[in-house]
């Protein structure tokens, strides 16, 4: 009889969990396990604003795949997703292979939604992966480097735009806050000359957060030098300016660097592959198997799960992925030996923290309202608990954030 | 009676020489003293390859005038020169100043020589200022981020082409041979994907070293990667590529990163401000005074001095210039005084060294031929002994180069 083909696509949270988890769960004589995934690392993608904005080093937030996926029980192959073919039981690859499955996991993450905004793919950074936000940082620190080079001083390469005033665009400015004066210093520029501008379209950052909680975040940031401009609309971005709308007034804002930050969709390949979708997302049976694939499931932010209470969907998050793989990785050792039911998938909510820099934070943990020192520290109890989970102690060790007494 | 006023232009190794040394020997009851530079920091160009390799941070490189000039006893005036009007005894300032002297001191350094070959001046990086060498730094590194994020790979981003096999040439690909590897780790590109390449005119490297060290030096680089392109031309230079020619034969090498060090000229203000000059700069008299204007000294790279024994110029060196100051400042003591004669300069060639990088080294001390290790210390001395002279041994602690054991 020939074992089962378990194929994991995606080494994100949900992906990379999924296999951790399966590796010690299944024997190597009862299915074959291949994850695939396009570096030959894992990335936290919720600490990438801190490598961005050049806090952090990127080496921090990538784990690489071998220190926590055991090569001997795991098949991995390093290419970049294609297509799945789910009618035909396989997955085609970018360097021209083919990968057969009778079991799959989707763990493909996110893409930017750019929602057709002009010049916005084409000029506009986006806070995505190991290369993108090295890039940004270099991007910004290059233009700080040739700001005293030019004969005529440019006041587009110190004006730094944040599309999106929702989690990741006010972490993001957070870190630039607490950057800018070093590279100032780095590169004798007055802070004065500096702009950082939040760009957000609804009338409030942090959509969902308690106001006192809001608030608290933009006076922080403010008083570090972060202009927000709320209910306002970025109409176009062109490679030295964006245009920006408030109330039928258009204002132009010369800048070399924007980082869109203000929304994001499934990886389309989900859609393209022909999975029943909507709006880019297969919404999952509550075992997460898609609807028309009975031997596909589906993780992390490709996933769609409806909470009945707001009758909204769950956000993409890490913390969600990380569940979804305790449940995918259960329901199928479930499934291949034929012994159990599926279980249901039933998120926890546990807190949800988000840094305002280095050494600021606001959050709700267990319902608890946190802010400032507190909230610092839970954030980093947070992203260290995921090294825990990912590798044990000694990924912890190695990488975990300490740096919690400023 | 006034007093007289001397005024010393740039801050460089000659013109900050001259000042601390006035300083110490003129009372400021004898005479009014007035350094005009364009930044409030003195840098030792010598040091400014490795920052612009990024092995060494500019900060090292730069001393605040403040640190050794005592603003007590000196004027410090932070303006750029625009000329020199020596038959009206003004200096005329960029920000719409101007400044009368009764002495005048002019140490305003070097400039690139481009030597009309097209495209240079608007596309080639040169090192001559910590504003270029750290734009250098952040454009190398810009490409390297650049590169895995490029839909198609661009060969241009990793080809760094240094125009001239001279002093600066040699030292700066030494340089980059031992950054390359770092910076490859750091934006996950493989070594051998990344050219270091050294263009020179001349059938060698290092012209006027002994052949021995001069192939040392080509064997050090070569092994750490560097190819030679010797008795080449560099004919174009254009944003994406240069055009170089040997035996008449044209090539075509893709790179963004041009970094001209194959020749330098006096500061052009000298020749435009109405000088008797040999090629820009002015053969001074004995005493190093100008031969048409007696009040006034040049010092350092704007000033000739023939050699008799070769019947060639002294190289612009900060060796040279460093000695000029002490004559300098004597002078002009001597003739506020009116006690003393005037002091012939005499220059006295301890040695050279130069840098394979930070490892490496090759020179001639005192006559006796050093390369590796003994070089290496010797070239950290000679940097460590301009700081003990320019600011004591606080300076020398402070930003001296201790890091000789490897």
């Amino acid at each position: 009889m020939n074992k089962p083909k378990i194929v994991i696509l995606g080494a994100g949270y949900g992906g990379i969990m999924t296999t951790v988890k399966l590796q010690k769960m299944i024997s190597v004589n009862d299915a074959n396990i291949t994850l695939v995934n396009k570096h030959d690392y894992h990335y936290q993608t919720t600490w990438l604003h801190e490598n961005a904005a050049g806090n952090l080093h990127h080496d921090n937030t990538r784990v690489p795949i071998k220190d926590v996926v055991n090569f001997s029980k795991v098949n991995f192959v390093q290419d970049t997703v294609e297509s799945i073919k789910p009618d035909d039981n396989k997955v085609l690859l970018k360097n021209g292979g083919e990968i057969d499955y009778d079991y799959l996991v989707v763990g493909l993450g996110f893409e930017a939604a750019t929602f057709g905004i002009p010049g916005l793919i084409e000029n506009a950074f986006t806070i995505d992966s190991i290369n993108t936000a090295r890039l940004i940082r270099e991007h910004i620190e290059y233009n700080f480097a040739m700001y005293n080079n030019d004969p005529e001083k440019k006041q587009e390469r110190l004006n730094i735009v944040v599309g999106g005033g929702g989690f990741t665009g006010i972490e993001f400015v957070g870190e630039l806050a607490n950057r800018v004066p070093e590279l100032c210093k780095e590169y004798d520029i007055e802070r004065s000359k500096v702009r950082i501008i939040n760009v957000e379209a609804a009338p409030t950052v942090l959509p969902g957060f308690d106001p006192q909680l809001v608030e608290y975040a933009m006076n922080s940031l403010e008083s570090r030098g972060v202009e927000f401009k709320l209910g306002t609309f970025l109409k176009e971005c062109h490679p030295d300016k964006i245009v920006v709308e408030k109330d039928e007034k258009r204002e132009e804002i010369p800048t070399l660097t924007t980082v869109w930050a203000a929304g994001v969709r499934a990886n389309s390949i989900v859609e393209e592959s022909g999975f029943e979708n909507n709006r880019g997302k297969v919404e999952v049976k509550p075992d997460l198997r898609a609807p028309d694939y009975s031997n596909v499931f589906v993780v992390g932010d490709c996933a769609l799960i409806m909470n009945k209470e707001t009758e909204r969907p769950y956000p993409p998050t890490a913390q969600i992925a990380m569940q979804m793989a305790d449940i995918a990785a259960h329901n199928l050792k479930a499934l291949i030996s034929g012994s159990e039911e599926t279980e249901e998938f039933v998120p926890e909510i546990k807190g949800t923290v988000a840094s305002l820099g280095d050494d600021d934070a606001i959050g709700v943990v267990f319902g608890k309202k946190l802010f400032g020192w507190q909230a610092t520290v839970m954030k980093k109890v947070i992203d260290n608990r995921w090294l825990l989970k990912l590798g044990g102690i000694g990924l912890l060790l190695k990488k975990g954030k300490f740096n919690i007494f400023h």
